[in-house]
């Protein structure tokens, strides 16, 4: 579930940003605290090691070795690799978000075009677009774990009433050896075409102005379904995340405090870590940023809802059918002289 | 209100860019004002404390670790964090800015395309228009703030004549679980269909435009609401928000001026942290950008300003809708031979 | 006007740069000549105070201050802001570009669609496309300086033919509290659908194509207008341009030599700040760039050339529309066999 | 084939990065692994020649020149290059793999405009669609190596039954100096409007909507085929790579431990380039990144899987025309009431 | 002519990559290699006047000069100029590259849709499609060298069979002070118009499609177009270069080896300023990688071929319109059980 935080920076007040800081679903703090947690362990058993059990003839090599990692940290290009990756992970996240899905036009469009408040009228226009959501909702089965584990087989769909059983068998019956979203998207097709014949559609352009929006509907579905389909090159992640925790790793040598020489102004012992703690969360956490956008169909407190989006789709859908036929009665408005 | 200074960078004259500075709107000053301030007095409590009020031996203690902060600031990659983040905040601002919804096309189509100058022509028309403005009104309503304050309630959208007191009534009756804002658009669809049908408009395609327009216009609106929904992840705004808070916390400590050292060459006690002070002017005014541009339904200086674009396309598509039926008289024209 | 030099870039010869550096219109040269000579004379000033007016003390002080301002210059991130911003305004400087609005394919729709070789025929299409530059006209005049200039008032839009007196007339009979740009175009809009009705324009899809064509030419103008309405926010470029100010304010101090000490290697006292006045042309260049894209509808030298875009709709548009009764005569072509 | 790890990243938890990293198909290590062991191999074989085989005077001049290329690796401006270099491939990319063509929009339209129960409707069908994913796969072959190898003549494209025996025999027969992918598009056109003209097709608006859908699917492989047609210009990949391999070829001198001098602390002779290796391992495999996409149609891990994709669509549009006829019967769905 | 070796970056092998590095056409090598030669011929002759000409007393003076090179050239911010405007020049280019315009889908439609066996009808579609060709062809000759130079005058157009005499006859009788590119697509809309009249083309449909092939076609040339009318503002590109030349001009003496001073660790007297000349390659080559793509029309090796790409669609459009009247005999396809 996306987490919403728009009201807390409705005006950029100081007291506003502290509230934003301390959410902690979704949040950086969330995000870092089991993996600070490991490193502060790891930092201090080193530093146990190092201090108290060591010899002096270890102490000397264990700070060559210190201060051989502290040299050449910057060797590693954290910066511009973590900068760079997360952009190009927000493009991508921002069209998979563009494309998900609304099915308002549809049902706009089948409500106001396929005509008769009988009751043949009325299925025709709530199948139009629940085999749209139906569509919908398979895809998505296949991409998000939540909406997978919500409808773990297509029964689930029709229990939840996407779906009637007569509907599934047929399903069932089409043979395809890849997936078969599109199903009911043909119904849907079908049905309209159906509806033109008998005359409840009223002309070609409104036919096919309610099949362009299914065309709409299907494409996004489609390009969601792409992104699925073929994820960014698996060696860019795997670099970035090499890179951010091999940093961290050596960081665990590199900022032990050397005890046995000659303390330089600006060195002080504070038996902490503070500033690489610091470092730590700023650099792991904007890893994080990166995961949790890489695959936005997951289960990261900020993933896209999508339970929530088939629940609205369907609702809105089929409630927008029943109203069309009753616009308000015409009477001047507060502007007519 | 957005603060326009586009006559101020007319050309790049030098004295233009003075005007500009002088701003104090919507501008950095008044933007880092605030915090600025806090930042200076705690600076100088410190300052205080530590010149006046520390024995020599805490002295020693305490500008250890000024030396240990001033050595490790850089640790926080600011500028990477600040420039990337606001340049997707920017991408974002500008396409919620792109979308949110021009009446005019519409507007210029009911004019044209519906036909009739008795009232019941002229009631259609302005009711196709209001009812799209109406329903931009209540999406504006739940995401913007100043909206909201002038439409605390849907009566209050009566009052300002963007809906009548009957219209409320119906739409009070349509009972669904989701935003009703699909409610006049379904209305003004339906319209025109009665149009058509009653011959007011002369051809399919004729409702096909208009039909797309309203249709385009929703999809803005939809576009809005989904950048309303779906908030760049809550982590990432952390991390940056944090990064330049924590930076500048610890320059309020890494930035005094060490009394007891012997000075080295560049190193002058001014009594006033003049460099820091400019860094935390362009760093937290950098901040602020994307603060301000991160909610642009928000209310500060610079958020669209939502309740003109209501009243405009409320008046300029009522406007429109009288006067379709008069071209000018067909003279030649001053280049006609 | 623009600055065209494409053809010393058609390949990337050594010379032809020299040929491009040498250009002074719109150049760096004449746009940061100006701050540079003031910076100069500022540097000199303090010059030679410091050197020949100041006692010992006094120098000393002084000295104190160059290296105080030498050692945290660095503090002012220019680099990444300068970048970034300068990219967030050439996007928006080329999505103005994009859609400034070419009037031909509303040109060729009309001369195609609407028949008739008599006056009224005639009449009609040029007056369709004229209505179009028209509007274009109107919404330059309120964004463009040149524009303006060149049409202070209506009137001079009826002196340069774009409009009549009596159209002028009807315009100002129309009521609105907004701009009134789309009033030609529904004068357009109404034409073309007279034209239909008259049995000009043969067919309803023909009528769709010349609308859809003044409605692509209508939200080009609007995309416009809308990027002159909502501006970067002006914190962002006061921030860029305090940043580069506040930077060159202190290099007058920071980059005096200093005559007192003893000189290190690397340390050469030649009297004139080479290396900084390169510095300067660079950065000051750069927000230069930076300044003279942000309102592309001003008066630099790389300001769009509204006026001739202008004119040269008109003029093509009205000459497209005498020409179409008559295709070449069709013989076999050179490859008919 | 592409490499999918979308699972692997559901949630940002640590141990799903470390499966994500343990990966080896198409993986970072795997692109490095060679390059790494030859530079393991030359950094060793010029380690041993300067500890064990050269004299102290060739020492001597040996190590000037590891200072000398200590001091100067820094003028490679191997960041920037990269990160800006990677992104621009990247988009690229995207824009390739969002247009590399799914026929489902095509395949619905076909079944449910082109009408006839009988062999006729049924091969009309067929055709349009299967001349779809052929003249894809013909793309496809001149662009991507492993759809070459399966397809190395045309008569391989018969065999697997994108094509028919006589039909080649026709496509043969058309003379033209250019690639001929737009043949059996035309075939496809034509037979949709001979069903229009049979009446198969109901309407003007069906047969465009069909020939709007071959339109957009063509338009997608042209844009594939002018991606291939101009690369980004050679001299742009040329310098980043040159770039990297001189930065590593230095790197062979300049991290050789210096062995005569006097030891500085936080110089230790570990005789492993360590933080070489990692340094190694995070630039070439960037640039890998960049190599793997810059043709995306080649035969790397994670090249676009375009054999996958053609049976897709082959398999898909086929058996999507069998089953157009019959929607579910129609009951009220479970939210009826 | 653009460049091809997406075969050598088929997958990322590395001795691949080293034929990629061996291209001299369009290379990097070849773009610097003039100006590196003259840059190193500078740099000897000052090496040999301050080494063998210059007096001790003039040698401390310049290597005081020297010395101030070196500790300022920093100040150039090549890196973030050069990363940045490269890539904005790269999306320019990559824009008017998409936009280039290829004839296929006006060719595909004129040929299924303009019907006729009969010599009129031939010359009815044939014309259609080569008036665009014509089109393309004097956009592209007035802003490609390379086509210009290929068709010096009109009469060359004649020659190469894009236009008839008659033609050319009938485009000087049409008057008008700006560039008349639109006169040619005006008779293919006529040619068209005239079509449905006679009822060759069957429905306003199939009409309206062409038409807007053609349109789609003429706003790709209007990109194009207006691209080059509109250059980047010319002080970027002049800051970016100037940039450039200045910092190696500043190179040709800061990288001068110091003979009379004493030598500290690291500073060799190698007798060849090996790094700067690779430091040369890449940043030099980086800016013509901005110079070759600023203007994708002129002559550099890897601009577009523009030559190819107009006799590519007047052949491939041409070739079309003869062979739409045949599909293939309809039989059962490999799958139909």
């Amino acid at each position: 579930m996306t987490v919403s935080y728009n009201h807390q920076v409705a005006t950029s007040k100081p007291y506003l940003i502290l509230k934003l800081l301390a959410r902690w679903k979704g949040s950086v703090w969330k995000a870092v605290s089991l993996e600070l947690g490991i490193w502060i362990i790891a930092y201090y058993t080193i530093f146990c090691i190092y201090r108290f059990w060591m010899g002096d003839y270890s102490k000397k090599k264990f700070e060559d070795f210190i201060r051989f990692f502290q040299g050449s940290m910057s060797y590693i290009p954290l910066d511009f690799m973590l900068s760079f990756f997360v952009t190009i992970v927000v493009n991508r996240w921002s069209t998979i978000f563009q494309n998900l899905g609304m099915i308002d036009n549809i049902a706009l469009f089948a409500s106001n075009y396929i005509k008769g408040n009988d009751e043949r009228g009325r299925n025709l226009r709530r199948n139009v677009v629940r085999y749209c959501c139906l569509s919908q909702a398979m895809v998505f089965r296949d991409l998000n774990m939540q909406v997978r584990r919500r409808f773990p087989t297509f029964e689930a769909l029709v229990a939840a009433g996407f779906m009637m059983e007569h509907e599934l068998q047929m399903f069932h019956d089409v043979q395809n050896r890849y997936a078969k979203y599109w199903v009911p998207l043909n119904w849907s097709l079908t049905l309209i075409n159906n509806a033109k014949k008998e005359g409840r559609v009223d002309s070609d352009v409104n036919e096919f102005a309610i099949a362009q929006e299914i065309r709409h509907f299907r494409t996004n579905l489609s390009t969601v379904w792409q992104h699925d389909w073929i994820s960014i090159p698996i060696l860019y992640p795997q670099l970035v995340f090499t890179a951010t925790h091999i940093y961290f790793l050596l960081a665990l040598f590199a900022r032990q405090f050397i005890v046995t020489a000659d303390q330089k102004p600006g060195e002080v012992d504070i038996h902490f870590p503070l500033m690489t703690v610091f470092q730590f969360i700023f650099y792991v956490g904007w890893m994080k940023v990166a995961m949790a956008l890489l695959n936005p169909m997951g289960e990261d407190d900020d993933d896209y809802d999508c339970n929530f989006l088939l629940d609205r789709n369907l609702t809105l859908s089929l409630g927008c059918q029943d109203c069309h036929r009753d616009p308000p009665e015409m009477k001047p408005d507060a502007f007519w002289e």
